[in-house]
């Protein structure tokens, strides 16, 4: 950034680049794109050496600030970070593109032919926390589906961002979509971000990668349109008709595989006639991994270890070894718990009865539904997306995990010869 | 609305009246609502005489107040206007239901099976100006949709949209989706609109249908996803390879077959080696129609009757018999003329070139990119949605038309058998 430049000139002036360079990637064909994006990944495999010391000098700054020990580790770049971040770049870059399918070409009465010619959105402002990563990932994503981005990072790992996009720069510098395709916001001044998210003028959508803390400040700032992340309170509900054993497995996976996660089960509930049944059993193995259970009054009555739940645990996301837990009279009254407390991200039911599993998934009005299987496989990985920008929780455009299609759009295409109305 | 209520509480009580009506429309089948919008056409049949007197209240007051006259036009419902009304509201019925389709089911590695099932938005809130019509379009694309909507029209018709709604709810009142799947905003305090574009916890998405100056101010205030539909600056380029009687009838259907509409053609860019040919010829016709020209330096070089264009008539939106016209010197800079200048709606080649036409198609970045048609065509019943809630200028969500399907989302589905991670 120029220094005798202010924040808000700077912004614009990243904007009508990104802008600029926008055309340049979408009207690159296929075969440039994935070109450019080898010629990135050669760039990070030469500078390997200056982006560890880039980190290194983060870490340091982050150590004397007293950084916590879980956020020094997601800063890290060590020498496997930087392996599996361009190993991630190649499998993106491997993907099919997405760019320019054209379908539903139909003709109408008219003598017109009307079909939908897939298009990238243009330019995507991702603004993210501590993972330097991120910047590879993101831009990858970006430019495989088509378009330009202006990267925001956080100030904590400025170093390390700086020495990844010169080193992302430098690999499109000869490339038919030039080094601007990838910008980054080299100011830690917080103003920028305000400036990002309301430059309707040059940015097509936000896409924030954080904490709901981030994603709540930006989403009350931005005039762009924002591709939102916020919470994931996930359900298992065991049915009447469940296979006990399957459920347990169910419930012991989608609470303990990984606690930290959007997609890991918050509430589970069972239903009363397979309460004395099912609770006790999920409970021998959520004791053994050190899951506290914080109950309605049923499921006190039967778990004695468990300690009584207020109205506020069903609504939370723990992200911890804690489990909320309540028994339900049927399947409507779960469906309604789910549809209230939740948070629309995922939602998956355990049983045998076809009609019940039929009703749970229309009726439960979150991004994934399930049944007979883990809420820990909403991703856009397992969901075979190839890759995954984030895990949407609104409902226009994309919902659920957000892959290269997520941010593509599609354009109307009208092939005529001669006709008027 | 109950008088001792504040705006605020008001609009919260509709709203969450709404949001459970939501649930009740979404859990219909395709039959229940269809049984309710044929119900809802009876209603209106049988209250023609009370809308009629309806009607004529708001357009004494309209002709006391001085309200111009197109504008006493579009709000007059006279039978005929009730009869087309009632029988959009029939054909909107008669499209194939969009919920719940169930499409891309495939198995993974893992062994759950992936796919994504069409549903409803939720509830949908329409802000429209003085056509009272648009009580009964818009509340049955939302139903047939499976979505609850909130209805929020222009003060000059409150009469007309109260008798309007009160029908429509007498009609939905003994259905399966109950009378407050339609609820009309009965103040017409300007705080409410404020308060429906807020209110992200009952409504899912505003589509505000009216002037760009409307479109604005709400998009400004809301926090609720607005699908917005904003100007139509609408281009024809005539490329060196067109077919001049093709070009002439292209040009004069895109410019005149009506004036006031976004879908009109508002600029023509004709390429350097075609003009002194094509030129003359359009302008015959143009001249005919009464059609203003405003040219660059060689337009008027080449049409005396034309006036020199500004650089603000190249962006303008005329909507009335005035037409900017350009001579370019390639498709590289109509290209570029109609990203810059552009409202990125639609805009069409006239060409016989293929190479060309299909840079064209992939390079213009609007909702509708045209080859050898009218821009007229752009609209939902032409391209086969069968109805239309509007045009949208956006990028994410829905781009162009839309039609039924906009009114929806997908939601992933996941089917196993016991699967865990």
């Amino acid at each position: 950034m120029n220094v005798s430049m202010n924040v808000e000139d700077y912004m614009h002036e990243l904007g009508a680049r990104a802008r600029a360079a926008a055309r340049r990637v979408a009207r690159a064909t296929g075969a440039q794109r994935s070109k450019a994006l080898a010629a990135v990944a050669a760039a990070l495999e030469a500078d390997r050496e200056a982006i560890r010391r880039a980190n290194e000098i983060d870490l340091e700054v982050g150590r004397g600030a007293g950084l916590a020990a879980p956020l020094l580790d997601r800063l890290q770049l060590d020498d496997g970070a930087i392996e599996r971040m361009i190993e991630g770049l190649k499998q993106v870059n491997a993907l099919p593109d997405p760019v320019g399918a054209l379908s539903d070409l139909e003709y109408r009465p008219s003598g017109i032919q009307v079909g939908r010619m897939r298009v990238p959105l243009g330019v995507i402002g991702i603004i993210y926390e501590s993972r330097p990563n991120v910047t590879v990932d993101a831009a990858a994503l970006c430019l495989k589906s088509g378009n330009a981005t202006i990267l925001r990072g956080g100030s904590e790992a400025i170093e390390s961002n700086r020495a990844i996009a010169a080193s992302v720069r430098r690999g499109l510098a000869d490339s038919a979509l030039g080094e601007d395709a990838v910008q980054l916001v080299t100011t830690t001044d917080r103003a920028a971000v305000g400036h990002l998210v309301r430059m309707e003028r040059y940015v097509d959508v936000i896409v924030p990668r954080g904490g709901k803390g981030l994603i709540e400040r930006i989403s009350a700032e931005a005039r762009v349109p924002v591709i939102k992340h916020l919470d994931g309170n996930c359900h298992v509900y065991v049915d009447e008709a469940a296979d006990a054993a399957m459920a347990v497995a169910i419930i012991v996976n989608s609470k303990c595989q990984r606690y930290g996660v959007c997609n890991a089960m918050e509430t589970l509930l069972v239903h009363a006639a397979r309460a004395q049944d099912i609770l006790p059993q999920a409970d021998a193995r959520l004791a053994e991994e050190g899951v506290e259970i914080r109950g309605c009054i049923r499921t006190c009555e039967i778990l004695p270890r468990a300690v009584p739940a207020s109205e506020s645990d069903f609504f939370e996301e723990f992200l911890a070894p804690i489990l909320a837990v309540k028994v339900v009279e049927d399947l409507d009254e779960a469906i309604a718990h789910i549809n209230h407390y939740g948070s629309a991200h995922t939602d998956a039911i355990v049983t045998a009865d076809y009609a019940r599993a039929r009703r749970f998934l229309s009726e439960v009005d979150s991004s994934s539904v399930m049944v007979n299987a883990s809420t820990r496989f909403a991703d856009g990985f397992e969901y075979g997306l190839g890759a995954e920008i984030g895990i949407s929780t609104d409902k226009l455009h994309a919902r659920g995990p957000v892959g290269l299609e997520g941010l593509t759009t599609r354009k109307f295409v009208v092939l005529g010869d001669g006709q008027i109305r």
